[in-house]
């Protein structure tokens, strides 16, 4: 099963080392993470999502509460997060198919953030399962490049 | 000096622990990070946001090449990348305020993900630049969540 958790943590030197170092010790995979500095610039936030069953998740918070610089954990338990990923992606796009990839890009909400005479880098940011069908849609095309961020969440 | 970084990495146990355990090892210090399966679910890609000088910088990609499951490195030298990111921040608005934040959110192509009586939550995907200056327009009204992806990067 895949899990979302949100970790505050204190800016300090080494911690995603600590913290990434302390999951892996215990067996779990981390399928996406992102962390950045919050509104209070002494403080990130970091997000990931991992997978494992319910009793190993409870022993991963559990040590993550442990670790020094950790200020706070969510695992969104209680309620599903709203949660939000974006994606990059680079599409061969020459101008005989642009049009067809225009399309895709409105029905997707998804923006374009640069062209070439061949490709396009376009940008999207929805929930996860609408980012893997406008990848369904776009792949055919040629996907050159991909960068996702993996899942953002905040509780409702 | 902050420097971005691309990595593609082999989706392997522990990837994350050993590549954040080398770099703050070097002494950098990390910004910001995200990583998240590419389209081939075998490989990954991180892209981190890191502070030093150029020779260190140097000194750490050279170190990252030598690392066991790293593909691919790019640090974007000779052209600046194409660089997207991802903020969702919760905010007070009860009804008087609404419409205030409201045109802030046309203004800075905000999109709002969700409503209580009381709060809103906005996502806001662009450069950062105008993020920051989106969350400074909205600072006012009181932040009370906030989760960005740090800095999502492509070649040109």
């Amino acid at each position: 099963m895949r899990h979302t958790i949100s970790v505050l943590v204190e800016n300090k030197f080494g911690v995603l080392a600590r913290l990434s170092g302390m999951i892996s010790g215990r067996g779990f995979n981390i399928d996406s993470l992102n962390v950045a500095p919050t509104q209070d610039p002494t403080l990130s936030r970091l997000t990931m999502v991992l997978n494992g069953d319910d009793a190993s998740l409870d022993l991963c918070t559990k040590q993550l509460r442990k670790l020094i610089n950790v200020v706070e954990i969510s695992d969104f338990k209680g309620e599903a997060p709203v949660a939000r990923e974006l994606v990059m992606v680079k599409v061969r796009a020459d101008a005989k198919r642009r049009q067809e990839i225009f399309q895709i890009i409105e029905v997707c909400h998804a923006r374009i953030v640069s062209m070439t005479p061949d490709t396009l880098i376009v940008e999207v940011s929805e929930d996860e399962e609408k980012i893997d069908s406008f990848l369904n849609l776009i792949e055919p095309f040629g996907i050159v490049e991909l960068a996702r961020t993996g899942r953002l969440a905040l509780k409702r």
